[in-house]
């Protein structure tokens, strides 16, 4: 993935943000989870940041949105103590994992800051930018 | 345990991975928890690496296989917390133990990337592979 | 500092990287050393993620740059070891301090990726645009 | 990389160490560190296994071979500190960057336990394995 699509997404995610009236910080992982770019919308707590970036870490390191991880890693799920690996991960949503047409995984977008469900509907709409 | 030995674990829990059209991590420690082996196959989640390893580590540490672990050391367990011990321990299964015929820990072989029943049956298929 | 301001640094930093034809990576932190925005431009060796991010935390945390913080913290500097405190700092050039018009520190920019030269170049372009 | 190569250059190297009589770890990276292969062979020192992965590490961080790094790197080097930095970086011989014919980095081999002009030369046959 090149970092002018990367760009693209964060651009789009950013958009829907300052949309919703929302401060995030937003961090898109390549597909061995390295950081490509991130910003932090002023006014994001600073707690945010590493949750983003958890957040991309998880959909990548899993091929999932961090959001059904949360089906699988958490007290409850199939795999309890799953959320324990990897450095700690994060079961809940706002970490949309990018694919490419044939299914190979490109990386993730991460977002926290807002809700859950703002979160998530801002990683979306940067996520939806990656097709076009 | 020798490396020959290791690796002939390997290539089995490997071909019954092929079998069952999964890709996992497969990963085999020593009686000392230190790698000997390792194979990744291709389209494994880069998650399953370390929980592969923290699988078998969860195997020789408490010489069991880390589903029998998953009853004494998650909530509910007689050691609730013991999980959070040695650096994080994993309560699932898919950690097969390995003994020689007079009951000595050899080690561990650890599966990770399928569903938890998957990972178990390719564990086991490795581990039946110490005595050939 | 706000978003917009180290996003117009950033773009500065990364023309100046487009012009000398090398890639690098980006980093801008906050006057408490917390990410703010980065890139890294395609090709760029993974290594300059954490190094970028570490001239750019040490020009912070001593208030000057990068660069002179070396002869201060490094073998034969007043302070030798004083490289190994707050988890590791970098003595080395690419790292430049932003300062406010009355000198109150606003943050800092790191880059990472190319030669020592041509890092400081590109971080100085950088926080040339602070001013704009 | 797919791991039939992986394993291909693994088996080359420890093939080579077989003939050089000594005993070593072999680990192999992708392009974004992440392990792919490794063996260690019955009598190698346990502190090679870290290492082995950290020479390969480095290689594949700077996109270079770590006898290499260490010229950069290290005490006397223009970027002296850089070694201190992603976790800890390794300046010496056995980890040899892997690169596809277009220049762009698969990944790499790192080789620990014997001396460092075996170890580089162990690394060096099982890269050689990779365009057969």
């Amino acid at each position: 993935m090149k970092l002018s699509i990367a760009t693209t997404m964060l651009d789009a995610a950013h958009a829907e943000a300052a949309r919703l009236n929302v401060a995030v910080c937003i961090s898109i992982l390549d597909a061995g989870t390295w950081p490509m770019a991130m910003i932090r919308m002023d006014g994001t707590p600073l707690g945010a940041i590493e949750v983003a970036t958890k957040k991309a870490r998880t959909s990548v390191l899993f091929q999932m949105d961090s959001a059904d991880f949360a089906e699988v890693g958490s007290p409850g799920g199939k795999a309890y103590t799953l959320e324990n690996t990897n450095g700690g991960l994060t079961s809940f949503g706002g970490g949309v994992v990018l694919k490419a047409a044939d299914g190979s995984i490109l990386g993730a977008i991460g977002v926290s800051g807002a809700s859950v469900d703002e979160d998530i509907a801002i990683a979306r709409a940067g996520a939806a930018a990656l097709s076009t």
